[in-house]
């Protein structure tokens, strides 16, 4: 084997793919972990991004009819008591909050006070379903006061033994949406709405390839009738659960008392939905485009769509470029990319030249540009994009009126390279033992994960046994499937259609 | 007393101030009370105006500097043994995280798992810089690190016996501004700077008045060696403190072991700051600019500028009103006001249009359309603005041409009524003979609340008790009072400047 070129992040992805995705991280100063054991700080850079994605989601959702609200943090023990099968899915890993002060403990320290334990401990909420069923059990009376359509932005917290940032943290941020309907054909369309709006921002905005589908009885979400993803693949080939979308049928709403008088004056109960995306998908993101030199953003998620990068050797110099810096800014930001101005930042810090190129590249940011008095008097902009390895140059007036095409470039360009990663990574298998020897094989080529099988099924404990062996799941039933009659692997039962397994994060 | 007109909030303010005010908040469909003691759920009207309120405060932090970043929910109990004020000051109001699971406690509930205890409780952040000041301990090397510029939104958790809604809430969002300098004289700038973004925002946004002063040492953020705030007059004449800026010295950083090496190599602990503002200033507007017919708006915070009710009597009328309304919103929302597009929303319910034109007169929208027949064929439109009782009518074009400076009168009209109801309310008292007449006065005209004092003082246990007989504060020393030598009302001790007495919530 040729040697490996030096990168910027060590181990590179073929050597240790989970310890490259946290050099990522911290390389571009993403995130790291805090003082509470399973709970990350976000740092600027990944904060930044996260807001881009808020920024975009949540005009999704308004552009589908959806508002924003706040729900309290807490939720009372009972709530949970209330859904048997939600109750299951997250009692196991919650905080619990049973007093409300703190006394001293008469040796110089502190302790919760006995006097003020709550009657009923509070739940720092996993997920909102019951607190906000609770309230819309309140607002809805009549059919006149459906669809509610709502959408909360929050922390949330489920009690995490082992966790990795971004992926998998005890308190995370999301967006959870809420939805009451009037029908069941309503609340399914509601459903299928939102995951396509998932698909739409993962494809479009994170340039990240997914597949829409529905999830099996055994990976449903607590409580719901029909639960859909969205299913992403990493470059390690395993499958990544970017977003879901949840029909919850009539259940919550019976559980809560979610009723209202229909048309002919009968109370029914009401039908609902939620649907979610969190700072998982930052993670996501990272082991989707970043390569051994680190992140490498779509632009529509870049803080900073071009860093500039003034190059002088003295006062005279520096009275030239830092000038002419800041008018070639001034052109690039006054023009739209994705329907927002361009964003620059000048990169003006007393460190080496190479650090702070590298620090860019760590950090994925889509376009480098270095501007001297050679570039100045060439009437040139010469540039680096994130996307390839080469340099590029181009006339500077050329370079400014083209920015934004270039960015559509790059973010195409990082979706193709996603899609046909995915697609070299994708596999139709028709035997167990084919099955068995994808996903025991470790060459180098197929990294640790085997990739997408598309295979035949019928749910069976035989199947979850084989498949707990193996550690694979089933992923989903990949909505655009055709039917097509076939075996199931595990127990040669009929099936009409493939599920898509892998194993996952 | 000549018999009042019948207004649509039942109390008005002179009836019966705090139970207006609940009614107020309620006919604006802003907040209510949830299921958990204390906590709020902010209904989408509501949360809306703190959607306005974040993104343009937002972006006053980004043009200043800041960035964002995200901390952790939970701050660990030994954590607030570091800093000795600041645990005397929080300890007694917060949330304690005892364990991490629930299980079923045999009769059919559940209850927290005693084998999922915590080694050590977890404090549900009450504010954060015990955690934030940790990671900046990490984070601060070299004086080449500063300034650390880092504004978070977050929800916090203060336990609170006696709530109203916005006012006093357990839960509530707000924002936490945390910096590190390597001078004092930085850290006193930083301080001052966010003052007057508070300051600012408070009165050319949310057209509130307000006073920038320093708290005095009774008053100050616990930890802090100096605290400044921003003071405005509510209708009933309490004061309001509407954001606060804390000079933290080195207090916090030697209790957290923030630490730099300066250029000569030597190390010395850094300089902090913290700053706030809270869901508290909606509670702040509405009780600045609501009346007895609801809320009224500051343009630049209402989610809606301008609603459009259709009006038509069948079919016909319907053909040809809808569409002209959909024309007129078109030419509304191309127009900008205060930088963002004008936000229009027609309202098509099939309800009463009585019942529908006092809806947005209580959420407080600052100008309501009504579309006829008949104003189509005058080449009219007739309108309502939220700042008068009149009704104003213009030629169509007229109308849709100067929105943005009708817009631009009512913002302003509104902060002039509230300044000179401030004026109005605005008293200098010299003996504390008159002081105690104007704090025991119930007439109608003050309300309950007196007004505001600005009185000569030195702090001392005498003032504290009269004070407190009288239920009164010291807001402040304003920042623009002259030097101007005086008496202690209280003592008789010489003063040199006036300081800022009222009740307040």
């Amino acid at each position: 084997m040729a040697k490996q070129p030096q990168s910027a992040i060590s181990p590179t992805r073929a050597e240790n793919f989970p310890e490259w995705y946290q050099q990522v991280v911290k390389g571009a100063d993403l995130a790291e972990n805090s003082d509470v054991r399973g709970c990350m700080v976000i740092k600027p850079w990944g904060y930044a991004i996260w807001e881009n994605m808020q920024r975009r989601l949540d005009a999704m959702f308004k552009a589908t009819g959806h508002e924003n609200a706040y729900f309290p943090l807490f939720i009372p023990m009972s709530f949970l008591e209330k859904e048997a099968e939600h109750v299951e899915g997250f009692a196991k890993e919650c905080a619990v909050v049973t007093h409300h002060r703190l006394e001293p403990d008469g040796k110089g320290g502190l302790q919760p006070a006995p006097s003020a334990k709550l009657e009923e401990p509070l739940i720092v909420r996993p997920t909102s379903e019951t607190i906000i069923g609770a309230t819309f059990a309140r607002w809805v009376q009549s059919y006149r006061d459906l669809p509610i359509l709502i959408n909360q932005w929050a922390n949330v917290v489920r009690w995490e033994l082992r966790t990795r940032l971004f992926l998998r943290t005890t308190e995370f941020l999301w967006q959870e949406g809420h939805t009451v309907h009037a029908t069941e054909a309503e609340a399914r369309t509601e459903t299928m709405r939102m995951l396509d709006v998932y698909a739409d921002f993962a494809e479009h905005t994170m340039a990240m390839p997914v597949i829409k589908g529905e999830k099996t009885a055994g990976e449903r979400f607590p409580g719901a009738v029909s639960t859909y993803s969205i299913e992403a693949m990493m470059q390690d080939r395993k499958a990544l659960q970017a977003g879901t979308s949840h029909f919850l049928g009539q259940n919550f709403a019976k559980a809560q008392g979610i009723k209202y008088q229909d048309e002919n004056g009968q109370e029914v109960h009401a039908w609902t939905t939620s649907w979610g995306v969190s700072t998982r998908l930052i993670g996501g993101l990272v082991m989707t485009h970043a390569d051994d030199d680190g992140l490498a953003l779509p632009p529509k998620l870049a803080p900073s769509h071009i860093v500039i990068m003034p190059i002088y050797r003295n006062d005279e110099e520096k009275s030239q470029v830092m000038p002419y810096c800041a008018t070639l800014e001034r052109e690039l930001t006054s023009q739209l990319y994705a329907g927002e101005p361009v964003r620059v930042r000048i990169d003006n810090r007393d460190i080496r030249g190479g650090e702070k190129k590298w620090q860019w590249v760590k950090r994925g940011v889509p376009v480098r540009v270095e501007i001297g008095p050679r570039d100045i008097a060439g009437g040139k902009v010469s540039y680096n994009r994130r996307d390839s390895s080469g340099r590029f140059e181009a006339p500077r007036d050329l370079f400014a009126s083209h920015i934004s095409k270039t960015l559509e470039e790059i973010q195409h360009a990082l979706f193709q390279r996603a899609l046909q990663a995915r697609e070299a990574a994708t596999i139709r298998i028709d035997t167990l033992q084919d099955f068995e020897a994808y996903f025991a094989s470790k060459d180098e080529e197929r990294a640790e994960g085997g990739g997408l099988a598309y295979c035949h099924f019928v749910e069976s404990p035989e199947m979850d046994e084989k498949l707990k062996a193996l550690k694979v799941t089933v992923r989903c039933v990949p909505l655009n499937a055709a039917e097509e009659p076939g075996k199931c692997l595990f127990t040669g039962k009929p099936s009409q259609r493939r599920g898509v397994f892998a194993r996952a994060y």
